[in-house]
């Protein structure tokens, strides 16, 4: 069946759905997306997505191509029309469409604005009952990690690399081995004490908006959440490892390499905090 | 005047040259990209952009969307119904549109290709007759620059940046200063015993076909050629600072940052280089 998507104004077949060659997203990767969860009909952190929205807009020098409400309202009106009760919705905003030229088009220039939803069964995913495997790949990307921009080939390679071993997310790392984030997700160790542990926010890491809203929830419940760096051996060595993002929550990570992850089965703080952070997105959606 | 562009094997007018909001190039900067120059009608070093392309495609595991024959008489297509004398004739392929999900998509996926030419007036350029100015950025792309990807958002950022400083290009270094590439060209500096020097080949700088072909015109001429990697400083004390591009050729720079290069003027050098280039690449073009 085919999806009504959004497009600059306009709701339409997915189809029809097309913007022009000239779109500086689809020449420059000038543009910036986002990506909110639907639980239950509901959207999950979409205030925390929009604010990362405009916050990565600025940085690249672009403003919000309309307020939060009225993207709230086009979200809303995709999700009813399409019938999501689990899934996304996917946003995109480019410096639209101009004749190619590196710096800014004219001021005038309007922005693109696409907006899609896509189903997905969280509740019974493989993923949710028997956690992921994850491949080691070289963190390459550039150093703006921190904007959410769609430069994403560097990511598109390592998710390929990874799915080719038969995993379902890359564990990015630099040279010398020390863990930046998952593929799409920010990746977290829990030590023999039950500390959570996860890289600081720099310009080397997207500031998660999972793992904000998770931190939050450790502090209510006086979980010890660590940001430092850590290493793949380290990652290695731990007793459960999990990952987080708005598309997979709270996933454990059984398998890193080939090599087992505690038991080989997402562990009883993944599962916990999944839980947690599932309720407490869920009651505060809207 | 509407220009005639070709996207999946129609020329249509630009105004209707569309692709789906699912095209990977737009949502992960999924693709490749290659632009040749047209002087007197010709394409110039078209072989080797079109060799370059194959290899960047292969480099993200994609195959040549046709053979580089069939390109060809595309190009050719698009000078002639849009009458470019001078100008370029751009191209850009994807791994085509499919839902989104950050691995590679099923394996009969349908490639993009888009294809589009822009008049350009070479012969009276401002930069040919007087020069350009660069502004110094910090070079913060991904490893793998060696690659002409779509995902350009830092050279844009670079070449924003340049622009808002009056300059025409960015010179783009590491953090301790040694310069890797323009911000889309090659720079090179002349010493003061007429040597041209320019960074060796790697993952960390495009391999530039103006480049290649200037280097065989000073081969053939003994022209010393050395590929060493120099200083932001260096470029600020040297006789002679130019760029080469497809879309610039060999055009000398008279302004780093506000300082003054040489005399200000473009020097015998450069201007030397410019007009062997231009010869010869005419004289061999298709």
């Amino acid at each position: 069946m085919s999806r009504t998507v959004y497009v600059n104004g306009v709701f339409l077949p997915e189809h029809d759905a097309k913007i022009s060659i000239f779109d500086r997203g689809f020449i420059f990767a000038d543009g910036i997306y986002e990506v909110s969860a639907v639980m239950a009909g509901k959207l999950l952190d979409n205030d925390a997505h929009l604010k990362r929205l405009e916050r990565s807009l600025g940085e690249i020098g672009m403003p919000m191509p309309m307020p939060a409400e009225e993207i709230v309202k086009i979200q809303k009106e995709l999700i009813a029309r399409n019938d999501i009760v689990e899934g996304t919705v996917y946003l995109q905003v480019t410096r639209g469409a101009a004749d190619r030229d590196f710096p800014f088009p004219p001021a005038d220039t309007m922005q693109t604005l696409v907006m899609f939803t896509q189903k997905r069964d969280f509740t019974n995913s493989p993923a949710a009952r028997a956690g992921i495997r994850m491949a080691t790949v070289r963190d390459i990307r550039w150093e703006r990690r921190d904007i959410k921009s769609v430069a994403l080939l560097a990511q598109v390679l390592a998710k390929q690399a990874a799915a080719e071993k038969g995993c379902q997310e890359a564990i990015m790392h630099t040279a010398d081995g020390v863990v930046t984030e998952g593929g799409s997700s920010t990746i977290f160790i829990v030590t023999a004490n039950g500390e959570l542990v996860t890289r600081p926010l720099s310009n080397e890491v997207l500031p998660g908006i999972t793992r904000q809203s998770l931190k939050l929830l450790c502090d209510e419940r006086g979980v010890p959440f660590i940001e430092r760096a850590f290493t793949v051996d380290e990652a290695l060595a731990a007793p459960e490892v999990f990952v987080t993002s708005a598309g997979s929550f709270v996933t454990a990570v059984v398998e890193i390499d080939g090599k087992r992850i505690g038991g080989g089965q997402p562990g009883p703080v993944a599962r916990r905090l999944r839980e947690i952070y599932l309720d407490e997105a869920v009651k505060a959606g809207v």
